[in-house]
């Protein structure tokens, strides 16, 4: 088990806008960073969901958007965008919730998260119309990336696309992993030892998460740096995918 | 915003047991690998609850319980220890759910957990029958440590005690923030600007509970390392409470 973990952001990538071949850009910000920054193979790269769906075009003009009444009376209700509350609605698998001024949905992916992690913020300049969707298939997104860095690098560094979300029974946001390429997003350490020899009956680490949570404490919630490496945690490669950690409707005791 | 955090696992606190003086053994093992590692003012200390508990005493020994019928159906049914259920049961101020050998209560500090917080692992060489319950209070028990390590080094370093925490919907266990003193667990952006100028809505970021996930990738679960120093995060100094984490019932849309 690693005893020093990092985060580390890295600078030189711009404003992204959809188009935009965000793999190839961030390789080159990956690139002009290894100079004082040599990647090394306990290192993973979190990038966050926002830059992702921009680049991707995973965004909605809100002045296209015609709400639903029920868009509507909510929005009315707890003074919210009845636009965004649409959105939400048509994006949606399923509402979970819908009370308190809060919509909690469940996602094509799976996720289930307050707005269908659909949001505003940081969307860039003179954008206040602007939401940004998921991306479509986050795996693969990240995925893309890697593949963009193995070529451009020769390395093959194990990416993780992060958003923040809520929790039930807590306040504030932590960041989590929606989507994972070259990295097992859990650490089962069923059957294992623990240190006093006894076997852990339950232990699952989400250790993708945790690195997401430990890039966001580097990217900060303005959104200056939207990508991070992490060094030194210990983690398993491999081909997880991010369905991985979505607990099963039937085996949910929350939805 | 920081554009580099770090952990570090702080070498040197042996086996805890019953009646040890954990805040000044953390300020003995801080002490001595100042050396190396001179604290900074951007330092937090995480302390796992398992070391908590056990110097504490909170600790129950099984083989003094006697579990009540329905803990004994549910471990029959679910292949567990019933005299753990029974400490769960009894621990509760509520039980949230109890299904598909899960149970999760509510705590009587307002922590919403599966088996309140309550486990087996990692309590010594031969206690197999030992269970730990979470700290009394544990604002109080970061306020000893914090208290112990500004008398032995003049420091006045933060301190989150920390446990893990599964969480609805998704596979796993991430660590989160039990207990705080010295910082305020939740970082209040609503009102500031965003990397666009414009005005942020919702974002509280879970800042202690990040910290505690940071710490927890070199903790490893196997629990060699209760103690880290978190390094490089913005946080703020304050005299917040766990307790400011803690959504009411009459908000949560999940209890």
């Amino acid at each position: 088990m690693a005893d020093r973990v990092e985060a580390v952001a890295i600078e030189g990538l711009g404003e992204i806008v959809p188009g935009d071949d965000l793999p190839a850009l961030i390789a080159d910000a990956l690139a002009a960073s290894t100079g004082v920054l040599p990647l090394r193979d306990d290192d993973v790269l979190v990038v966050t969901q926002k830059v992702v769906s921009k680049a991707e075009g995973a965004i909605v003009d809100l002045t296209t958007i015609e709400p639903r009444p029920v868009a509507v009376e909510f929005a009315r209700r707890y003074d919210r965008d009845a636009r965004q509350v649409e959105v939400v609605l048509r994006e949606a698998k399923r509402v979970i919730r819908m009370a308190n001024g809060v919509v909690i949905t469940e996602t094509p992916h799976g996720f289930v998260c307050a707005n269908g992690g659909i949001d505003a913020s940081n969307v860039g300049p003179g954008s206040g119309d602007i939401v940004t969707l998921l991306p479509a298939d986050p795996d693969a997104s990240a995925e893309r990336i890697r593949a963009a860095v193995r070529h451009r690098l020769g390395h093959d560094l194990p990416v993780i696309v992060s958003d923040s979300f809520g929790r039930p029974w807590r306040f504030g946001i932590v960041d989590v992993a929606i989507g994972v390429s070259g990295i097992e997003p859990l650490d089962d350490l069923r059957g294992t030892p623990d240190a006093d020899g006894r076997v852990m009956k339950s232990t699952v680490r989400a250790v993708a998460d945790e690195i997401a949570s430990v890039a966001e404490l580097v990217f900060g919630k303005t959104g200056r740096h939207p990508i991070a490496l992490v060094r030194g945690a210990a983690f398993n490669r491999g081909d997880g995918h991010i369905r991985d950690v979505i607990m099963p409707a039937q085996m949910d005791l929350f939805r």
